[in-house]
């Protein structure tokens, strides 16, 4: 109705498409002009808000951490336990379809050039710290509740987050979603055996 | 001295080239022109022996794979720790320099791409296997000497290689060397708690 309502629908609708495009393309073949194919306003329109291809990816990678800020929020009313399970199943699903193996694809692509880019290391660096943090306090906060060992809450909360990341770079890379849920299983019996309390 | 050795040793030079291509340049900008620029030998050696940079890409590919299959190999007479260890120290070590970053950084890239080329992605199905069948054989070689615990070998072996791909992604694209330590500190305390029997 407004203005800015219209230029939030233009927004989502770009966000859209560089998805689209990601998921069909990867992210080296993507390019703004095969983001317009997506995209179901005037092409016009997406070459008057970007510059390049760079800039609109820096966009859309905003965008994607906005949500998962969102996302992650109500977790905190949660108990520790449920945290960790909430941003697991965010992250590393025990089951991934083509579509989701293909984004997570594309997603390692863009991190893998964010060393060679400023903008898209501002971005990652981002969203490591929301997604660390968010663990790193689920931790402590079930240290604090007697639920789980006095671990070092920010070195678990790393390795947790590595074996994400392996695990998504292991099954996007030789094509095997079965991974997922046989890593998810191996990452829910470690937080059961090393950060469960036994008391 | 004869010509298979005078081509043994063109071909590590052509290996060595490559290598330090990638180290400066990463893989999207590496070009058989950049490569050629790291070669000591004639340029059009190098043009004559490869078609194009992925059958050189290739090439090296399978080299480094040799390479990895000699250096595992004499771990068959090392006790399962050890051999455990051992792999995580040739892939994983505690200290990487600049230029071991950037080499796992550059085959990081390559991995993302082996998706969409069947000739990187069959030297990287044959890496992991080798590496996945030496933690598994190390680990079963514990489980049975009653050294380990009767773990789920194969699924153990995956999540272990997981956690060390997770930690190099991280390490590489955020350009952060000390999460190697840190991680390897956590994989070492793993093996302790998770695979080692309190008998």
């Amino acid at each position: 109705m407004t203005s800015g309502h219209e230029s939030d629908r233009t927004t989502e609708k770009i966000m859209e498409a560089t998805y689209q495009a990601l998921c069909e393309h990867g992210y080296p073949a993507t390019s703004i002009s095969k983001i317009a194919d997506e995209f179901e306003k005037s092409k016009s329109l997406l070459y008057y808000h970007y510059e390049d291809k760079e800039e609109l990816l820096t966009d859309f990678l905003r965008y994607l951490l906005d949500q998962l800020e969102a996302e992650l929020a109500p977790a905190e009313g949660k108990n520790p336990t449920e945290r960790l399970v909430a941003i697991l199943d965010r992250l590393c699903p025990r089951e991934v379809n083509d579509e989701g193996m293909h984004f997570r694809r594309a997603l390692l692509e863009i991190r893998t050039q964010a060393p060679y880019r400023e903008a898209y290391q501002e971005q990652f660096e981002r969203s490591d710290d929301l997604i660390l943090g968010e663990i790193t306090d689920a931790i402590e906060d079930g240290i604090d509740g007697g639920v789980f060992r006095a671990v070092d809450a920010q070195q678990t909360a790393e390795f947790i987050y590595s074996t994400v990341h392996g695990t998504i770079e292991l099954g996007v890379t030789l094509e095997d979603t079965t991974i997922f849920d046989r890593n998810r299983a191996m990452i829910d019996e470690y937080i059961d055996s090393h950060l469960r309390s036994s008391s």
